[in-house]
C-alpha cells in the first residue's frame, strides 16, 4: 500500500488520508491579490509569471545559485528594467534547466503537484518538452477564469491580505455575487504601525484620505483604524493581520503615546520609539477586537530586506528576508496579561525560530484560553518543517490549541497542492501518534478532520466547518 | 510483534524491553506531598482530585479551552471559593466531556494507563460509563493506602520535594518503619534563597525559628542553611534542589554579599541585586556539597506566574508557567570553574530549551566530571521529547553522564505510567541506535539497564543499584 | 537487505549506497598535523596515541568520568608531566576498560570502523585480547607510511589547518613530488586576528618574521597578511579559515581601525575592541578574497578554554569548548551586505547552535550568492546530527547551497570512517526524502553524488570532479 509520507503503518495512513482527501478547501490566510481573483475574466499569468517571477521563493533560490533576477522576468527599479524584456518562454526554460535546484525544497514539491492534479500535465519534462509544457499550462490559464481555476482545485473560501488603504472595491464585487469562491480581505496593518517606514507618513495620509476623517493626533488615527475595520467587516473579513520583525508589547501611558506621535510625524523616532510604538499598537489592536471581534494574527520575527542593496534594486517581498530568534515569553507578556485571559479574543501567533514551539508558543497556548498556534510558516511549511511542528507543539498545547493550516500562497494555482501536503503530512502524523499512544486510535480520524479542515474555519470564526462540506457560498453558512 | 513506540525493529525493541519492564521504581525526584504518603491511611483523595483538580497539566489544558478553573475544584483566593463547592463527579464528568482535547498529550497517556494498569479499568468509558469509571477507582482509593497503591506499581523509593522550613517529622516517622516504599524529602531551596519574592522575609523567619538559631547576618543565613541540610540528611535526603527562573551564577565578594543581605532585608534589592544572590548562592550550596555531599539539583529556565492575575487569582504552580530560552555556557561558567572539575560533587541539571541539549548541556556534561544531565523536564517528559532528548545529548555526553529518570509527579497513581512512558522510549531508542551502528549490539540491553535504572540511584547516591532490585528497604541498601 | 541506519525502504538506500560508496575521498578541512603526512616516515603514533591521547572528543568524554588525563598520556603543563610516563599499552587497556562512555557517540563509531576497515582487525575485542589488538595495530603503524595509510582509505586529497606563522616547508616538499594523496595547507587566521589572546604580539612578530616585513601600522599588517595568502596559495591552498568564538562583522572606518590598532598593541583594548577588530577583520579578510579567490571558512560560536584551569594545565584544544548560541541574521549582515552578493566569492558558513540551521543558514544561503553552508561541525558529525542537519537546511536552501562533506578530524585512521558516516547517512536521508516526494526519484543518485563528492569539490575550488575519480595528482585536475 503506498502512501506519500514517511510512515510506520502507511495502510493505516492511506485509511486516515482517505476521509480528508476529498474536504473542501477553506483558507484564511495567503497572498493571492485580489485582482487576480476577479471572476469575469481569464488569468492574465502565463506560466513563467504564475510559478517562477511572482514566486519569491523560486526567485530567492535562483538567486542565490548566480542567476539574475531580470532574467526570471524580475523588474528591477534601477532605471534597467531588463526583465520587461525577457520572453516568458525564455523564463521558463532558464528554471527548467536549474529544476534540480529545487530538488529536496517544497518549491519543487508544490509546483510538481500542481502541474500534474491542477494542469493534469507531466511535471518532469525532457529538455524537449520544456516548452510543450509552457503551451499546453498558457491555454489552460487563457481559456479559465481564476473561479473556475479555484473550483478545480475545490477551494471555497480563500483571503486576501490587503493594506489599510486597499480600496475594498474589488472585493465588495465579489462578495455577494454568489459565485464559488468566497473571497474575504485581511486587514494587515503593517504599513501604518511601523514608524521607522519611510512611507509611514504617506501611509498614513492614504489612511486619512480612504477613511474620509482628519488624521493629526494619535486619537485621530486610532479612529481612522476603526472606520477601517468596520470597511473591511463590511466586505466580509473576519481577521486582521501584523507582521513585524521584532515580539514585543506593553502599554504607553496616555503622555507616552502623544509624546512618541509627535516625534514619529516629525520623522524622529528613533529605533526604540519603533519598537515602543509597535509594542503599544498590538495592544490598541487587540483591544479593538473586543469590540469587533476581527481575529489578530501575527507573523512576528524576520528581518525584512535582509539585503538592502538587493531590494533597493527588486523591491520588497523578494525573497530577501531572514528569520531572527524570538522571545515570546517577555515579549507578549504585556499583551498576554492584558488579553490572554479573554474568552472573546482570538490571537493567532506564527513563528519563524522553531526553537519557541516546543520551549514558549505551545506552553503559551496551553495557558492561555485567547491563543492559538498558526501552522508553520513561510520557511516551514515543508513536508519536515511541519512534522517538526507537530511533533513540538501537540505534546503541551493539544490539538485544540492550533489553528488549523492556510496556505500563505500568492500562486492560485498551488492552493491545494499545499493544502495536500499538510493533509498528507497529518494523516502520517496521526497515523504514527496513534502507534505511539498518544492518539486514540478510536480518536485518529477526528483529529485529522480537525487539523485539516475544523480548526482553521473554527479559529478564524468562519462559521459552522460542516456547512462547508455541502456549500460553496459564504451567504449560507455565516 | 507488537511494540508500543515508533521503533524500525519492534522485535528487538520488545527483546530489550523485556529486560527492563519488571525493574522496580526508584524514582529520586518528585512532587507527591508527604502528607500523602502516610502509612495508616487510606488515600483521601478522590479520582477528580488525584488525576484532575491536583495536576496543573489538566487544569491548564482545560483552562486554555475556555473551562473556568473553579469548576474544576480549583479554589480560587479571590474571595469567591467556588472550586470548594464543585462535587467531584461534577469535576470528573467534565473532564472526560474535554478527553479529546488531552489526545496527543502525555497527560492522556499517563492517565489512560494508570486507570488501565494500577486500576485495572477500561480507560476510554463510554459517556453512559463515566461515573462508574469514578465510581470504581474511589472505591479502590478509598480502600488502599498509599503503601499499597505504590506497591503495585513496585515503587521501592520516592523522593518527594520539600521548603527549607518543612518539620520532616513525617519524614521521620516514614523513614525506619521498615513499610515499603522509602520515602526521602529532598531540600528546596528556593524560598529562602529568591530576595525578590514578597515572602522572603517571612520564609527566613521561618527557617530561622525551625533551625532554633537568629538569622540576622548572611552568616547567620548559611549557617541555618547548614543546620538544616543536616536535618534533611537525617530524614534520609541525598539531594538537594534549586529551581530558578535564569541560568547564573557568580561569586560576590565577602563585601559586596554582607551589602547585598542588608538590602535584601530592608527590602531594596533591585532584579539585578535578585540575580546577583541567586548566582551567589549557588556557589554557597554547592560549596557546602562538598562536605555533605548533598546531590545539587538545578531546575532552571521557568518564567514563573506569567499569568499574574490568574495566579493571583488560583495560587502558584497551577499551570501559568512558561520557558524561556537558556544560556548555560555563560552563565553557569563561574559554578563549573569553581566546582565542576570536582570528583566530590554532582550537579544534575535540567533545562526547558531544548536548544540547549546538543550545544550547551551535552558538552558541558561531556567534559565537567561535576555534571550530569536531568532527563527531559516538564514539558518534555513525552514520547516525542524523550527521543529528542537522547537523540540531542548522548551523541555527545554518552550514556554516563546522564542522571537517568525520575518521574517528577504529583500523582501517587502515574508514577509507574511515567516510568514506563521512559522505559519503552528507551527501548525503541536503544533499538534503532543499535540499527544505526551507535550502540553495540552486545550492549543493548546494558544500554537500556543503565539508562532505565542503575544511572538514577547512582547519580543521586541511593547506593547499589543491585541491592534495590532484591530489597524494598532503603536500610538494606545505603 | 541490511542497511546501517534507520530507513524506510534499506533496499532503495542501499541502491543509492552502492553508487558512491567507492568514491574516492576528496577532503578540504580537517587538522591532521603536516608533520604526519610527510611520505618517507612510517608512522610514529603508537594506537594509544592515534586514537586516545590526540583525540579531544575522547580525552573530554573520559575525563568527565573521573579519568585523569595524565593517565591517558596528556601531558601536563603544570611541571608534574605524568602524561609522558604513562606507557601507551596503560592507557590502551584504560581505554578499553571504558569503552562503555562511548557508546551512543560517533567517536565510538569511527574508531570501531577504522579498527575494522583500516586495520582489518576486531573492534570489539575480548578484555584478554585487548593487547593483542594493541600490537596488531602497532605493526602495521609502524610498518606503513602515511601515504599508504591514506591511500588504503582511497583519500585523494587531504587539506590542513596551519598558522600564519607556519613554515609551509613540508607543504612545499609535498606539493609536487606526485605522490598521492595531495596536501593542502589551509590558513587558519585565528592567532592574529584575536588581539584578546595574550600571545597576539608575539603572534604578530612572528608573522613580521616570516614574512620579512615590518609591522608598526595596521596597514602593515594587512600587508603582511596579503603575503602570507600568496605563499599559501603557491604551496596550494585554495582556502583561508577564520574561527571565532561570536558571530560579528562591520567595517570600522580608516580612524576607527588605527586607532584600535594602537590599543591593541599597546595591550589597551577591552571586550568591544576585540568584537570590533574581529568584525572589521571578516571584512578585510574576504575583501583580500576578491582578488585572490581563497574560499573562506567560517567556524563561529565556541566559547574556547570554558574550563580555564584545565586548559591552562592541560593546554588549549583538549576538550574544554563549549558552543554557545549563535546570531547570524544580526552578526553577519554587514559583511554579507558588503560580499554575499557577490559571484566571485564563496563563504562557508558553519554553526554549532542547529537552532540557526533552518531558521538562520539555511535562508542565507537560499538568498545570497556567496554562501555554502558547511556540513555538520564538531558534535554534530554524527548520525542523528546529519539527519538533523539535511531535514533542517535543503528544505530552504536546497542541495545546492552546501559545501558537501569535509571530515574535520585530526586522525589519520579515521578519514574514511568519517565519510563513510556521512555516505550512508546521506543514502538514508535521500531514500526517504524520495519517499516523502521530495526528491524526484530519478534524481536521487544525483542528488547522493551531489552530497558526497562533487560539491565540497565544487565549493572549495578543486577543480572537476570527475577528474578526481581518475587521477590521483592535483596537478593533473587543477
Amino acid at each position: 500500500m503506498s502512501f506519500p509520507f514517511s510512515v510506520r503503518n502507511p495502510r493505516f495512513a492511506s485509511e486516515i488520508y482517505s476521509t480528508i482527501e476529498d474536504l473542501p478547501i477553506v483558507s484564511p490566510h495567503g497572498h493571492v491579490p485580489v485582482a487576480v481573483l476577479q471572476r469575469d475574466q481569464y488569468i492574465e499569468a502565463d506560466p513563467a509569471r504564475l510559478f517562477i517571477t511572482d514566486d519569491h521563493y523560486v526567485v530567492r533560490m535562483l538567486y542565490s545559485l548566480g542567476v539574475a533576477p531580470e532574467s526570471l522576468g524580475v523588474v528591477s527599479n534601477s532605471g534597467f528594467p531588463a526583465g520587461r524584456n525577457v520572453k516568458p518562454e525564455q523564463i521558463w526554460d532558464l528554471f527548467w534547466r536549474h529544476r534540480f535546484a529545487f530538488e529536496g525544497t517544497p518549491s519543487g514539491y508544490w509546483i510538481s503537484k500542481s502541474i500534474r492534479e491542477v494542469f493534469g500535465l507531466n511535471p518532469a519534462p525532457k529538455s524537449t518538452e520544456v516548452q510543450t509544457l509552457f503551451d499546453a499550462i498558457s491555454t489552460q490559464l487563457r481559456t479559465q477564469t481564476a473561479s473556475e481555476l479555484l473550483a478545480k482545485q475545490d477551494v471555497r473560501l480563500i483571503a486576501t491580505t490587503d493594506d489599510p488603504t486597499a480600496s475594498l472595491s474589488l472585493h465588495g464585487e465579489l462578495q455577494n455575487d454568489g459565485v464559488h469562491p468566497t473571497v474575504r480581505p485581511t486587514l494587515r496593518v503593517d504599513s501604518v504601525i511601523d514608524i521607522s517606514d519611510p512611507m509611514w507618513r504617506k501611509n498614513v495620509r492614504d489612511l486619512s484620505r480612504i477613511t474620509e476623517t482628519e488624521i493629526t493626533t494619535f486619537d485621530h488615527f486610532i479612529t481612522a483604524l476603526r472606520i477601517r475595520r468596520k470597511d473591511f467587516i463590511d466586505a466580509g473579513a473576519t481577521a486582521i493581520d501584523i507582521g513585524a520583525n521584532m515580539v514585543t508589547s506593553g502599554r504607553l501611558t496616555r503622555a507616552e503615546v502623544d509624546a512618541l506621535w509627535v516625534r514619529a510625524c516629525m520623522y524622529r523616532a528613533d529605533a526604540a520609539d519603533t519598537a515602543r510604538f509597535l509594542g503599544h499598537m498590538f495592544h490598541e489592536l487587540v483591544a479593538m477586537s473586543v469590540d469587533d471581534r476581527l481575529v489578530v494574527q501575527f507573523h512576528l520575527g524576520v528581518f525584512r530586506d535582509h539585503n538592502a542593496a538587493f531590494v533597493e534594486k527588486y523591491g520588497a517581498a523578494t525573497g530577501a528576508d531572514i528569520p531572527v530568534r524570538a522571545d515570546f515569553t517577555h515579549g507578549l507578556r504585556p499583551l498576554l496579561e492584558e488579553f490572554g485571559s479573554s474568552g472573546d479574543i482570538t490571537m493567532i501567533l506564527f513563528t519563524l525560530d522553531e526553537s519557541t514551539y516546543a520551549r514558549e508558543l505551545a506552553p503559551i497556548a496551553g495557558h492561555y484560553p485567547a491563543v492559538k498556534l498558526g501552522p508553520p510558516w513561510w520557511f516551514f511549511d515543508s513536508p519536515r518543517g511541519i512534522r517538526r511542528y507537530l511533533d513540538a507543539v501537540v505534546e503541551t498545547a493539544g490539538i485544540e490549541n492550533l489553528a488549523g493550516f492556510n496556505d500563505d500562497t500568492r500562486n492560485i494555482a498551488t492552493v491545494r497542492a499545499r493544502h495536500e501536503l499538510w493533509r498528507e503530512s497529518v494523516a502520517a502524523w496521526v497515523a504514527d501518534s496513534v502507534a505511539d499512544g498518544l492518539i486514540s486510535e478510536s480518536y485518529a480520524i477526528d483529529a485529522a478532520r480537525r487539523l485539516t479542515f475544523e480548526l482553521a474555519i473554527e479559529a478564524y470564526r468562519l462559521g459552522e466547518p460542516d456547512k462547508w462540506k455541502d456549500s460553496t457560498n459564504a451567504a449560507d453558512i455565516f
